[in-house]
C-alpha cells in the first residue's frame, strides 16, 4: 500500500511507542488536522490498531527510528525507553527530537533525575546510591525502616521499585540482576498524606502552562484514581506544586508534557517522579479541560502556542479499567453504558491481563464522592470484580 | 500489508463514506475501544488520512459496499449518497445497515420526504410536484414570490435548491438537465425569522435522546455558524422541537442520529430538512456536550445504551472554516492559536477550495456575541479573510 497521505501542507507529528498515549494523542492530532505517524513494535499496539499511518519497528532500533523519522517534522515519544544512542543517532541525522535527549535522560534516569532535582534545589526525599546491601541497611539505620530501593533505570509503573523493611528483605531484593551500568538507588519512605500530580505543557520558545494540580491514588506501584482538582489542597499549596513543576520544566528544558508526581507529607511537597510525555494522570483533561494534555503537547511540540488548560467542570475523576480475571470488556458496554449516561469510557484495545492497564473512566460533576463512586462502579464491573 | 487489527472481541462498524463526519466518528471510536472501517472513494479524503482501517471504493458499487461490509457488525453512512439498490443487496447479504434503506430513503429523496411527513402530520411549507414551468408558475401565483425549487435527489449543501422571483427565472432553473426519476417540487419561501436544528439519537429498540435546539445560520445554502442553544428560544418552542424530532425519529423508524432542520417563522415550526447521519449543526458536541453526535451515532447502531446529551456549558458557537482564495489553513495556525487559547480547531485535511468546508471552530461560554466574534474571526483568518 502507498504512504498515507496528510492534509496539504499539515506538519507531521512522529511518536515513538504505540500505546494508549499515542492512541489517545491520534485524536487531536486529527482535530488539529496536524499529520500523525506511529512506530508500533506490532500491528496490535493500542494506537497501531487505530492510526492509519502507523509503522511497524523497534523502538531500540537506531535503523527502524531512523527510517520513521523520515518525513516527521518533530519526533516525540509514547514512553521513555528509546535508548540515548538511538536519540543521538536520531539528532546527528537532522531529525527534530521533543523533548530533547538532554531533558529525556531525567525521566529515564532516577539517579540522574535525583541528581539534578538536588543540584536545583528541589525538595526531594533522602536518597543515596548504594553499591550493596551493607550501604542500603546502613541508609536505613540512619533514616528509619521501611525504605525503598530503586534501580536507576528500567522501570515503570511500580516495576523496579521496592519497600523494604529489614535487612533480609534488603538482601533478598538486591539480589535481583540488574543491566550493566544500572545503580542502586536508596530512598526514605516518605509518610505522605497522599500524591499529588502537577502537569505543565512547555514549547521550545519557552511558553508554559499549568494544569489544576490533581492528586492520584496509586495501587501496586500503577495509577488507579485521579481526583482533579486535589481535594481541598490550600490554594498555596497548589501554586506551589505548579510553581515547581514550571520551575523544573524551564531548568530541564523540557519540550511537551512534564508530569511532576509529588508526595505531600501535611507540612511540605517532596518530588517523587518525572515523566516528560502525556501521563495518566491527565487522562481526565480530555473531558476535563479545554485544552488536553494530549493535545498541548502536540502543540508544544510543534512550538505552536499552547491551549488553555482550565478545567470544564468543578470536579472531574478517573479511574484506570485495571484488568481482572474475566476477559468481558466490550460484553459489559451494556451495562456500564445503561446505568451511568454521563460517564466516558475509554479503552485502549488492549487484551486482558490480569493488572494490566486497558482503560480508563471519566466523570465530571460536583461532588468527589459520588464521582468516584460511579467511576469505581464501572471500572470494577468492567474488570469483573463485580459479579454480573 | 495484513488486514488492520481491531480489539479483542469488539464490534466493528463501517461507515460508507470518508469525509469529516467519518473522520470525527473515528474519534468517538477510537474512545469507546470500538473497531471503525471507513469506505472512502480516495486515500486524501478526510477519514481516509487518519482511519487505520481505510478501504478503498466507491459507494455507488455494490461490489464494493458488499466486500467492504464483510466482517462488520453493522454498516452506517457518512452521508446519504449509497444508490437504494446498492442498500437493497447490502441487507439481502446478510448485512445490518442502520439506519435502515427504509428510513434512510426519506434523507434522500425530498419528495418522499415531504409526503411522508405530511401524511404524520408535521408541518411544513407549501409544497408541490411540478412537471414543467407552468405548474411551478401556478403554484407561485396561488402562494407568493419568492417560491422555492428543488430537486427530489441529488442535491445538498445548497445543491439542488433555487429560490425563483418570477416566471422567467422558473424557466430558467427549470431547464436544468435532471436525472432519470428525479421529479421537481415546488414550495413556498417561507418568511422565517430564524433556522433551527433539533438533534437526536434512537436506538433499534426505541431508545432516543434529545440534543439542545440550536440556532444555525446559513451561507449560500452551507451552514456557517451554529448557536448552542438557539438564544431566547421559548422552553416550551424548544420541548415542540425535540418533540417534532422524536417524533420523527420514531415514526421513520431512524437509527442513529437524525437532524431535523426547522423554519421558525416567529409564530410557528416548519421542517425543512432531515438527515439520518451526525451534521454540521452537532459539530458543537464534540466539546459542548456530554456525549457528542458521533459517540451518540456509534453507540445508536450498536444498540447500546444512548449517553447523555447535555450540554457542558451556558453557550456553545459553532462556526465553519469555508475555504476561500488563500491556502494557508496550517499557516494560519500560530496567529488563530495564539489570540484564543480556548478555542477548539477542527481542520478536515481537505485542500483549500473557494466554498469548501475545510473544518470548524468551536467555542464555549457565556456570551454569545463574544463567542460569534471569536469563532468568526478565527474562521475568517483560516479563510485567509482577514490580512496577515
Amino acid at each position: 500500500m502507498a504512504d498515507p497521505v496528510h492534509g496539504d501542507g499539515a506538519p507531521i507529528v512522529g511518536m515513538i511507542g504505540g500505546g494508549q498515549l499515542a492512541r489517545m494523542t491520534a485524536a487531536a492530532a486529527t482535530a488539529l488536522g496536524i499529520g500523525f505517524r506511529v512506530l508500533a513494535a506490532s500491528p496490535t499496539e493500542p494506537a497501531a490498531q487505530v492510526v492509519r499511518d502507523t509503522r511497524i519497528g523497534s523502538h531500540d532500533c537506531a535503523q527502524d527510528v531512523l527510517a520513521f523519522a523520515q518525513g516527521c517534522d518533530v519526533v516525540t515519544f509514547d514512553h521513555e525507553h528509546v535508548p540515548a544512542p538511538v536519540l543521538e543517532a536520531l539528532e546527528s541525522a537532522g531529525a527534530i527530537v521533543r523533548p530533547g535527549p538532554g531533558a529525556l535522560f531525567h525521566a529515564q534516569d532516577k539517579l540522574h533525575m535525583r541528581r539534578t532535582l538536588t543540584d536545583l534545589g528541589q525538595p526531594v526525599p533522602a536518597w543515596r546510591i548504594v553499591a550493596g546491601p551493607a550501604e542500603a541497611v546502613a541508609f536505613a539505620s540512619e533514616h528509619r525502616w521501611p525504605i525503598v530501593l530503586k534501580v536507576s533505570r528500567g522501570g515503570y509503573d511500580g516495576r523496579g521499585v521496592w519497600v523494604v523493611n529489614s535487612p533480609e528483605q534488603v538482601h533478598e531484593v538486591m539480589a535481583t540482576p540488574v543491566a550493566p551500568g544500572v545503580q542502586w538507588l536508596a530512598e526514605e519512605h516518605v509518610p505522605f498524606v497522599r500524591e499529588l500530580s502537577a502537569q505543565v505543557a512547555r514549547s521550545p520558545h519557552g511558553q508554559a502552562v499549568a494544569y489544576p494540580v490533581v492528586q492520584t491514588r496509586q495501587v501496586n506501584g500503577i495509577c488507579a484514581e485521579v481526583l482533579a482538582p486535589a481535594p481541598g489542597l490550600d490554594p498555596e499549596r497548589a501554586a506551589q506544586a505548579q510553581h515547581m513543576a514550571l520551575q523544573i520544566a524551564g531548568d530541564l528544558a523540557v519540550v511537551g508534557m512534564l508530569a511532576v508526581e509529588m508526595f505531600d507529607t501535611g507540612s511540605q511537597l517532596l518530588v517523587n517522579e518525572l515523566a516528560m510525555r502525556p501521563h495518566n494522570s491527565g487522562h481526565w483533561t480530555i473531558e476535563g479541560s479545554v485544552t488536553s494534555q494530549f493535545e498541548n503537547h502536540l502543540r508544544a511540540v510543534l512550538d505552536l502556542p499552547l491551549g488553555d488548560p482550565r478545567a470544564l467542570a468543578p470536579v472531574a475523576v478517573m479511574v484506570n479499567v485495571i484488568g481482572g480475571d474475566v476477559d468481558r470488556l466490550t460484553s459489559a458496554y451494556r451495562h456500564v453504558l445503561a446505568r451511568d449516561p454521563a460517564l466516558k469510557v475509554h479503552l485502549y484495545g488492549k487484551q486482558v491481563r490480569p493488572g494490566r492497564k486497558l482503560g480508563h473512566v471519566t466523570v465530571l460533576g460536583r461532588d468527589p464522592d459520588d464521582l468516584l463512586a460511579r467511576g469505581r462502579h464501572a471500572a470494577d464491573y468492567f474488570a469483573g470484580r463485580i459479579d454480573q
